[in-house]
């Protein structure tokens, strides 16, 4: 099989290529490892910043985006009792988007389906040829049987685990990692949210996350040690514990009965491998970094990644000029240390790190209580929190 | 021995306490463990806020200073040969001062000389009786002798290593302490500066800073391993090691021929005793308090509590009103602590610490990428840097 763009990976990052590229008349071919369903199953991030919703509009998926996502102008944050919102419509004249990732990647799937795209589900990488030249191969296997894909470009859209990264030779690769010693419990729930927006509380027992992903279905997080099971969480102890973490008011009105619907935990990672491309592969969205969800910066990372990209290949099949994907990895770069500068830094004043002693956590407070003071700090904050420009 | 005030220090502090309280008709006594030449012997900070500058005004002390200080707006950043310059006039509408912590203390001895002042030198406090009574007695040798001052109250302006603090009961304090694995051996030359701003430059090398006294005299800082000795740099080595941390072009343009006047190495401490007030002893300056250099804070926190102190003892001796005592504490700790934060984050930022991972180290020059992109986040420094408002 031969197509322009052979793209790995059938996330959000991964579909969106692939639309966006069939808008620019260019031919692509998804490969995912897993199938769709499990796909579709997948929990994940739930705020779109006002550029990633211009993307996805753009993409022409943005209709039930439109109709069913809900405008945030604000956030709070919280330390223990005491409650701060960031009113980012005013500050930055702009809002996120409340919208989950599965929708998402749904409005994708009918997108692809509707033109009739070629997505290839459970099919494994084995290999990527020809990296270093202009025929790029991925040799993948599906039903037990190895197939090639010939391509002019590779795009790895595979997530963290996925293979792309790694069909980048060692010497190439330079990765920066920071790995946190906790990681988020969440709980899914089919109840109405704890309050109309997202709170962010910071507790001396850890981060709690209040979030939503509709009216009536609600998204909670415990910061939970890194070996934490989930087989050791019953959602009553869940919810006891978000409740000694939150601020009282908020605890008081939250509404527990209802169906969970999902209980995991995910570690918590900073990581950045650089460069985004090499030779004919590029990297994009999880396949080059990881945030931590603080922020929830990874989607629209992944959004950015894709709208840099489908630019420079544009731009290279439809013109012949190769300077887009010559800056490819430079600009997407520059955007993802960004975004992970303030993911760390709102990871670092909001844990309960085990290894800081008194000073560094009045530090954490002294962090939290400069956003109280200082109209200047919360601006900087809902600027990066709503999206900095593309 | 009898008076009202019972200050314990000859430093900036201690005399700047006594000169206020002076003002307002409320008698003191300093005591001050050196002799006068060691005390204006000390080199130490140059950059005064706006605030400080007016405290130093209304005590009488700021005529030399308006003649002499120089008003700077804007001060450097670099890393490596970049160069981004914070705009303090533009971004806040105001300036900082350069003059020497030497030159405050000497205006302030003149004013106390003055009108005769009792500044006794060479005095060593052997113990506070009675903090928790409202009859408090410092009890001093000097030249051999017992002596006992007797006061209302007692004002600890001795410094870190001062018995004040360690007069509070242990029950009562609370310390919160972080030490750096660094230190700065700095010089001071009979040089005309580098630049005409101060410039804090970042380096894989170690931190280093150009700064002045006036423009004659130049202080510039390296940042070195906190074991360092000062015998094993000349200068010589000293300007190679600078002028490898600092822009090329600055480097290429400073004088180093000149004398040298000072050399030494300065550990760097954040620290904080709470509360600032215990019975009739009150603590301001570094006995209370200890910031790293970065971003010049020592000083000037010094004269906000002493402004907080002189109100408090203003009131309660000119009205009897004991709400400003009470609320010293709290009043001078929280401005303390934003500066205690503002600091620590500029240490964390510019300094080369060891024990950083490859990521840490992308995040600090994030922090100073954002620097660069964001007017926002120049602001925020800027209004730090600048001064809180008392």
């Amino acid at each position: 099989m031969k197509t322009q763009v052979a793209i790995i990976g059938g996330g959000p990052a991964g579909l969106l290529l692939s639309q966006l590229l069939h808008l620019s008349g260019i031919d692509s071919v998804v490969l995912e490892r897993r199938s769709r369903d499990y796909v579709l199953g997948r929990i994940r991030a739930g705020v779109l910043e006002s550029g990633s919703v211009k993307v996805l509009t753009e993409a022409g998926v943005g209709d039930r985006l439109a109709a069913e996502g809900q405008p945030h102008d604000g956030v709070e944050f919280s330390w223990h009792d005491e409650r701060l919102r960031i009113d980012l419509a005013a500050l930055t004249g702009t809002t996120v988007t409340v919208y989950g990732q599965t929708e998402v990647t749904r409005d994708l799937y009918a997108a692809l389906d509707a033109r009739g795209a070629e997505v290839i589900h459970e099919a494994e990488v084995l290999r990527i040829e020809g990296v270093e030249t202009d025929a790029p191969v991925v040799v993948y296997r599906q039903n037990g049987a190895e197939h090639r894909l010939e391509a002019r470009f590779v795009a790895g859209c595979d997530g963290f685990h996925g293979p792309s990264r790694k069909a980048m030779p060692d010497g190439v690769r330079q990765e920066f990692e920071r790995a946190y010693p906790f990681g988020w419990l969440g709980l899914l729930s089919k109840t109405p949210p704890a309050a109309p927006e997202l709170i962010y509380a910071a507790h001396e027992r850890g981060f709690a996350l209040c979030s939503m992903r509709s009216d009536e279905v609600s998204r909670y997080y415990v910061q939970v040690p890194v070996e934490e099971k989930v087989e050791d969480w019953t959602p009553d102890r869940f919810w006891d514990e978000l409740r000694r973490r939150i601020p009282a008011d908020v605890a008081d009105g939250m509404v527990t009965e209802g169906e969970v619907l999902e209980m995991s935990v995910a570690p918590l990672r900073s990581f950045v491998s650089e460069p985004m491309r090499h030779g004919s592969l590029f990297l994009a969205g999880d396949a080059a970094h990881i945030v931590p969800p603080t922020g929830a910066k990874g989607l629209n990372l992944a959004v950015s990644d894709v709208y840099y990209l489908h630019r420079a290949l544009d731009r290279f099949f439809n013109t012949g000029a190769a300077d887009g994907i010559d800056s490819y990895s430079e600009t997407a770069l520059a955007r993802v240390w960004k975004s992970e500068r303030f993911s760390w830094s709102l990871t670092q004043m909001m844990h309960d790190f085990p290894q800081l002693g008194p000073f560094e956590k009045r530090m954490q407070k002294a962090e939290f209580d400069d956003l109280v003071r200082s109209e200047t700090a919360r601006k900087g904050l809902a600027e990066n929190y709503i999206g900095l420009p593309f």
